[in-house]
């Protein structure tokens, strides 16, 4: 299998931190795509994935997979354990919903806030931006902090009292948060204390560095 | 199991159509929730879900799913046939890829269209809005059913061989599409040639009569 990606990117982490959760990383090649030269922009790139979005899953008869959910689901299904997307129908679905939740509320948004409220990745690749729409999705990126804030001051992880795709989904969302420098609010302390311990995680520690190119400084 | 919704909105279709698919309508009773009047965004109502959106699944011990994927895995996991999600790795990984795909460059895409860049649900609802970035979306949700022709000008559904929840989910697109009068371009011929073999399902006409408020016109 491939995985078209570029080091540092927050959606790539999402994928990165699936399979080292899963111990598959060893059966996976890296191929960087450099997002600061938008080449998940070009029609080459959008013949894999339509949507012109990285990380790409290539399996070994050329079927691309795109969109980290379906990455996820896809390698989750390939072995059993740890499971990321729940064994029951609540696990599933309570997994699935704060999954797709913390893209709305927090990682999604902080993506549009960065594209088009901030030089984003420069004016060659944001050939259009929405600056008004991008400060609104900031506002409701912090909202969305203080809404996973709220749950983790009852829970363990993002769906319950078990690590699950919705943590990582999560996690992409406070990486991009950092990016942008975009701080959690100091009063949410239980988001905080979450984020800590999620970034000791071999997984989260070890995402950049599993496969960066050489020649890369961002 | 309850399900808060709107008889006639796309998003609430998508589980309707899956419940039917399932048939599982007999286990869930249907609670109305006004769109036109903003009854989805109180704060009783974004105490079941935080984004404060249709439809919404409540467990019989209180536990609300949000968000339709999540609400479809839920109920894929209760029974076996027909399977909506996908049985093995490749197949989860595809149709989840190609349902995000039709929320990503269809529906949701129509749906900001819709809040933004018309009088959506009215000036009670809509205390915001974008019309600059309402247009772009409607834009791209035209390049989307572009796409989609092409996808099935080579096979019969929309992740393959096989109905699926992506279907459902570009089905809730073109319901969209209908309510705000943007047809599908003349040259999507295969795309209109599937909408009206889904159109024909009885899972699709029958979604509005299965619940509908008495007092409801629209």
């Amino acid at each position: 299998m491939k995985i078209y990606d570029w080091h540092t990117g927050p959606y790539p982490a999402r994928v990165r931190i699936a399979l080292a959760e899963k111990n598959l990383q060893s059966r996976v090649q890296f191929v960087s795509v450099n997002l600061w030269k938008g080449e998940h922009k070009t029609p080459e790139f959008r013949a894999k994935n339509y949507s012109g979005t990285l990380p790409v899953l290539e399996l070994d008869d050329g079927t691309c997979i795109a969109e980290c959910t379906a990455i996820t689901e896809y390698l989750d299904a390939l072995d059993g354990a740890p499971t990321l997307t729940g064994r029951t129908p609540r696990e599933k679905g309570r997994i699935h919903m704060m999954n797709k939740r913390a893209e709305l509320e927090l990682l999604d948004a902080i993506s549009v806030y960065f594209h088009h409220a901030t030089p984003g990745l420069g004016p060659e690749v944001e050939v259009y931006q929405n600056a008004e729409w991008g400060r609104r999705q900031r506002d409701k990126a912090l909202n969305g902090m203080r809404y996973f804030n709220g749950v983790l001051t009852h829970q363990s992880f993002v769906a319950g009292e078990a690590f699950s795709m919705a943590d990582i989904t999560l996690i992409g969302g406070l990486i991009f948060a950092g990016l942008v420098e975009l701080p959690v609010p100091a009063a949410c302390e239980a988001l905080q204390a979450w984020y800590a311990r999620m970034q000791a995680r071999p997984s989260v520690q070890n995402r950049v560095a599993i496969s960066a190119p050489a020649d890369a400084s961002v």
